[in-house]
């Protein structure tokens, strides 16, 4: 009984089997979620790659095969690839299909594939799973991937609550933590947290190791250093594509730093003991609560 | 014989005896560098504390007592209060005694301690062993905590080569990787590859964590923006003294900063594809190639 009761799906189709596709094709196995997955991959050499991954339980480069049947598909391409992806798996789409992403940006999807996805009798809820890792690819799966991590839904105002309510309910199932918000909050949010650090990370790679530096520099980036700029690892096109989706929001970021920087210049410049001072306490204060808060 | 060779002193002085402090003391006694390491605290309550962490033979709250006749002196205080411990100590230091320090800027220190301690027929030599921790005091020391660690020793013009090679000699006796330069050259490239982390870290958890923020901005904060914040946990005092003590050098590097920021927003807002990307692969390829230079 308790076996039944966590079927979600009949057949599950996973689009773009990397990291997280990966991931939560281990997990929905694992879980016994879904009667079946079936992973959709670009190339055949990752037909193979998937199933040794364990990753799910038949791959195909067919995209039809892979969504023909599906009650769930959750899209995992990066968020550049997702109005094409879309264009062509609408003509596969069971009746009453529900869909999802796992895209970094919200707004922009959520406006583009809920009525291309609507049009064919099935519903389009955007997310969000706040999971990674360094490592991109099938082969970093893990099952645990989405533990405790924040996943976002982001429901229209279109949306029937009951589509909402069990892609929040998959979220749950793989471990992580459902929280429906707007697409719109969600890409102010997200625009902060997560698009403005990666490019203080990226800015500050790509400035202080930069090769018109004196060969010691390199030396003198210690511990401090690789944490501050450890996310600028990740993929550039997929952040390219990332920051072009969320523009406004991103610009407003930017702008919102640069404040930030010459407030503490200013106090610099000036001399401003206690200005510098009660700078680094708000940070060290908001950031220790946040730690703490775990 | 082997023993002897290591000993490098009759009797060390630890100045401050917390992480740094600490954590040298425990790996001079490990290592049998020294005869005696004795630690000087300005709490009565902090002499139990170093015992019992093994940091020191033995320590003490008088100044004169830990000083007099040691052959070499660690000053492991933060870089706002040498002047003022150098003040004190010159009255107490053995004639060829062999000072340094183990603050993060080099410039300001090295001109104004140099004299001070030069008139007293002891030698100053400049040191920044780049080592540290999430934690400080006492009890996060660390018998291992120099080991492979960028030790900077920072002779000025005048120093004796004799006695930079002795420093030079200290921390890579403990673990450290010794590198020689000049406190100008130290502060320009500290102020880029240490100081300006932390402000961008600093700025980024006061700005993102602002109270003033919906509640569930704190939600969406993942573990990549917990590790580009990391450092903002950092004593504000430390930093503030830091900031003040480099304070041209940091000026350039908040400017250099937003002049990269800038550039990517004007990337942004053109939509430019290329020039995006382009940016975020410079920076993912620098900092790959830092990684894997390890």
């Amino acid at each position: 009984m308790l076996l039944n009761r966590r079927v979600i799906s009949q057949k599950m189709a996973i689009l773009g089997v990397g990291l997280l596709g990966g991931s939560l094709g281990l997990a929905a196995k694992e879980r016994g979620l879904a009667k079946k997955v079936v992973g959709y991959v670009r190339r055949e050499s990752s037909i193979e790659d998937c199933l040794r991954a364990g990753a799910v339980d038949e791959a195909t480069t067919n995209l039809g095969e892979a969504v023909e049947n599906a009650d769930i598909v959750i899209m995992c391409t990066p968020v550049g690839q997702l109005r094409l992806l879309t264009e062509r798996v609408v003509s596969y789409l069971a009746k009453g299909a529900l869909v999802t992403d796992v895209g970094s940006v919200k707004g922009s999807v959520v406006a583009q594939l809920t009525p291309m996805i609507g049009r064919t009798n099935a519903t389009f809820v955007g997310s969000h799973p706040m999971a990674g890792s360094d490592q991109s690819g099938v082969h970093a799966s893990t099952e645990s991937l989405f533990e405790g991590a924040v996943c976002a839904v982001t429901p229209s105002e279109t949306t029937p609550t009951d589509a909402s309510d069990r892609i929040e309910a998959l979220w749950k199932s793989v471990g992580g933590q459902p929280i429906s918000m707007s697409p719109e909050d969600h890409d102010i949010m997200v625009a902060r947290s997560s698009h403005l650090p990666h490019i203080a990370a990226a800015a500050l790679a790509r400035y202080v190791l930069d090769p018109s530096h004196p060969e010691l520099q390199r030396k003198l980036c210690a511990t401090g250093f690789r944490d501050t700029t450890r996310i600028a690892s990740g993929s550039p096109e997929m952040w390219r594509d990332i920051l072009l989706n969320n523009k406004i929001n991103v610009l407003n970021e930017i702008h919102a730093m640069e404040r930030e920087l010459n407030l503490l210049r200013a106090a610099i410049a000036a001399d401003d003991n206690s200005g510098i001072l009660s700078f680094f306490t708000d940070a060290k204060q908001r950031k220790d609560a946040l730690d703490f808060a775990d």
